[in-house]
């Protein structure tokens, strides 16, 4: 099964906003950089954890086409490009594929609830037609919690046959071993990615391809040290440190929280904005999260 | 309390495509002159049953101009538009006020689910500030089985108490009494429209302002005779008429059961059409549909 090009460990990179609320060009691609010098392989600009969906399809566009002409590769790049609309999928998949990326990870349509797989099989493989585009890797994005559509066993199995070579890969954001122990061993070969952190070594011991989480934003280094070796005596050792950062802003946005740390790791309080509907947090909030980061091991080896 | 413009029978009007799934504008606009004609007050351009959400912000401006051009009354119009991206959701409201809609349908951004009702409001606040024209008119869109983010019934006092006379009004399309009935005692003179058809008597006895409902796209004459002498004698046998049509399509889609029974008493079978993610209804299901529409008494006085 062709499982694509793309491995290793990936962000969903953070997106930053100036004061207007626009996406923060400048921070983003610094910060891109970053990341990519500090333990990620690659990036998934505008994943849930970048707020993604807050942004217009030309905000997304003129972002993306900034980073790349700043000179990070875009082989390394696996942008989300799911929307509620096929033509904004459609239109934001185009350009990724045009712009070379490695892949891109595709939400499916998200608003209408308790739609069927065949509903859901027609939505991406009209998006794979209409790009039209060889080079097109299509990444799944399954993320119950927030886009409550599903991509079922079933229905990848369908996808991956009828369109092989293109869809090579998912991201499993279900927080359900059960679900991504079963694309794992159903799909040899297939690109998969965890979206949860505690799952990287599990996923890398069934031949999976690496990870996608948010909280890469801030260790991914720790976490390209257990992908490196994750055959090694230290690899549980790696997984544990991994899995001691979530719990520290337990109760908090995910987002709202990495956020806060990187403001504070890197001495500018304009990182800390979201846009709506997401919220900051508020001071004693951030400094609460911020602490008990900074008492943690894996913070002396923090990608920012 | 300031409760718009905006009362009666409203649909939320069927978008009908043509073979490459783009707005078949022809169709919707002389179906929009139907409904006007034949029992609405008013349209709801782009709600859910409008598969709003899978069509781009482009391809909406673009329908929403040709469809005023054409001589509806946009004073007439509430079109839907809250999109998950901020941005895009002031740029579909500024058009809509620049067309002099009467008001418009905002849902909450969607994609992010348990976010604050703190995080709702700065959305729907930083559309306000941002389209900064005293002549809108929101109606906020409440509708949990589709968009899960909600509008609570404290988040409502608090953006009608701030943005008097902008916030106008609701379409509760919970289904679920309690909430709309909690609505309609604790804003009196708010523009509150019910989402579900059973609940029109109630709606109106409750000095509601009307309806919009997915079966207005058929059913509107006999919603509004109810409308027009929810006081009268046969006001409680109007609204057992209206309730016996939501079961004709039980197990269905509604958006794509309704676009059947379109396509029959038109004798055109391109209205079946539906944008992924819905399918159309198979050829046995749609017969079954159409068969027991016809049979209710109320298919004698429908709006098509």
């Amino acid at each position: 099964m062709h499982g694509g090009t793309l491995r290793g460990v990936f962000a969903p990179t953070l997106t930053p906003v100036d004061e207007d609320l626009r996406i923060d060009v400048a921070r983003w691609i610094e910060h891109s950089r970053t990341l990519l010098a500090n333990g990620c392989d690659g990036l998934c600009p505008f994943g849930t954890t970048s707020e993604a969906t807050s942004f217009s399809v030309d905000e997304r566009i003129d972002a993306l086409e900034q980073l790349t002409a700043a000179g990070v590769p875009a082989a390394k790049l696996m942008p989300g490009t799911g929307c509620s609309a096929l033509t904004d999928t459609v239109r934001l998949t185009a350009h990724a594929v045009g712009l070379g990326c490695g892949g891109v990870l595709m939400l499916p349509p998200f608003y209408y609830k308790g739609v069927s797989d065949e509903g859901i099989y027609r939505s991406i493989a009209e998006v794979i037609e209409r790009v039209g585009d060889d080079r097109l890797r299509v990444y799944l994005y399954h993320i119950p919690p927030q886009a409550v559509v599903c991509f079922s066993l079933d229905l990848i199995e369908r996808l991956v046959t009828d369109y092989p070579g293109t869809v090579v890969g998912i991201k499993d954001s279900s927080g359900d071993w059960n679900n991504l122990h079963g694309i794992l061993t159903r799909f040899p070969g297939f690109g998969t990615f965890t979206g949860s952190e505690a799952f990287l070594l599990q996923t890398l011991r069934l031949g999976g391809a690496g990870s996608i989480n948010a909280v890469a934003n801030v260790i991914a280094p720790i976490q390209q040290r257990l992908f490196a070796d994750w055959e090694g005596p230290e690899a549980e050792q790696f997984q544990a440190a991994i899995n001691q950062v979530r719990p520290i802003y337990d109760g908090y946005s995910a987002i709202s929280a990495l956020k806060a740390v990187v403001a504070h790791y890197r001495n500018d309080p304009a990182w800390a904005r979201v846009r709506p509907p997401l919220v900051e947090l508020d001071a004693a909030a951030a400094q609460a999260v911020v602490d008990r980061f900074a008492k943690l091991p894996v913070a002396a080896e923090r990608a920012i």
